[in-house]
């Protein structure tokens, strides 16, 4: 299975292996921008904790607990969701090094299916994308990622599919990624 | 700090400590309600991973992953949230053994100020309360919840608030616990 957004393996020293953080830049400036949207009261959006089956734990005094074996389990909904203006937000974020494309094994079926619900009830569904190499970070619509997933066999959404459909998140300083600034675009155009 | 709803440890021979089932019911009911909610396209209302702290992970093989240690954290938001008729839900389910009153340090602080923020933004947030002594399962919405936890000094919620301004949640057999039909009333009633 995949592993989860930020998380990265790395050898040390007693064979057991530490976290360092790969891809964490777009999950960093998303929290940093959603901490900042909560602290003005604007949106509640929040990433999910990841995922885990607990199996074994140590418990050395009352008031505390050291898990001791656990293992990833695959998300079956996508990592944010939350409420701006009234509506259920609902959205996957990613970030590629791929130049051209961005691979849809980055995303589960399970999510798939979830943004297909989501957007079908009547809620805002997406994904982010950030392709690194470029320094540009995309919204797609769920519709318009679920339309080049049903009508295409690829296994990639190409650059120039984003470029035509999707929408540029502007970087600043705060918040770091405004995106629902392009969210106001969007819901003022639907 | 508190452990997550439905985590218990009970000793076992070589001195970890193995989870079982404490608290489970309620959570079990909400997650096999919400799973038929989610199957028949009514809602998607999801709980949220327990969060955790990962610090040593063990890398066996290129597939596989062990997390080797790891802490509980607490929460920042409420466990469950989703969308049902196109509106933002959010809400704790908690149970209690008390038969007078539902001790409020059950429930964080953020969590608390979540359910704030949530109804302030236009979200439908409550909470769910299962008394397990008396058979008994409430929705109290947040705004009553906030407004009790204002007005009074005192550490618990009597169940005589409950009987005044909660919702009684029928139990049957499938979903479990039709907490969408209390909903639709209170959406009627707004």
């Amino acid at each position: 299975m995949k592993y989860p957004n930020g998380i990265k393996q790395t050898k040390s020293s007693n064979n057991h292996i530490k976290y360092d953080n790969r891809g964490m830049n777009l999950e960093k400036d998303l929290n940093d921008s959603n901490n900042y949207y909560a602290e003005i009261g604007k949106a509640f959006i929040y990433k999910k904790p990841t995922p885990i089956q607990i199996t074994k734990v140590d418990y050395p005094s009352r008031s505390h607990a050291i898990i001791k074996e656990a293992f990833f389990k695959e998300p079956s909904t996508t990592d944010y969701n939350g409420i701006y203006k009234g509506k259920y937000i609902d959205f996957e974020a990613k970030e590629t090094n791929n130049k051209t494309s961005f691979p849809l094994d980055n995303i589960h079926k399970h999510q798939i299916k979830h943004l297909e619900n989501i957007h079908k009830a009547g809620g805002l569904g997406f994904v982010i994308i950030r392709f690194n190499k470029l320094n540009v970070t995309y919204i797609l619509l769920a519709e318009d990622f679920l339309n080049f997933i049903n009508e295409n066999e690829r296994k990639s959404i190409p650059i120039k599919y984003f470029e035509e459909k999707a929408y540029l998140i502007e970087e600043k300083y705060i918040p770091r990624l405004d995106y629902l600034k392009v969210i106001d675009q969007i819901l003022g155009g639907i």
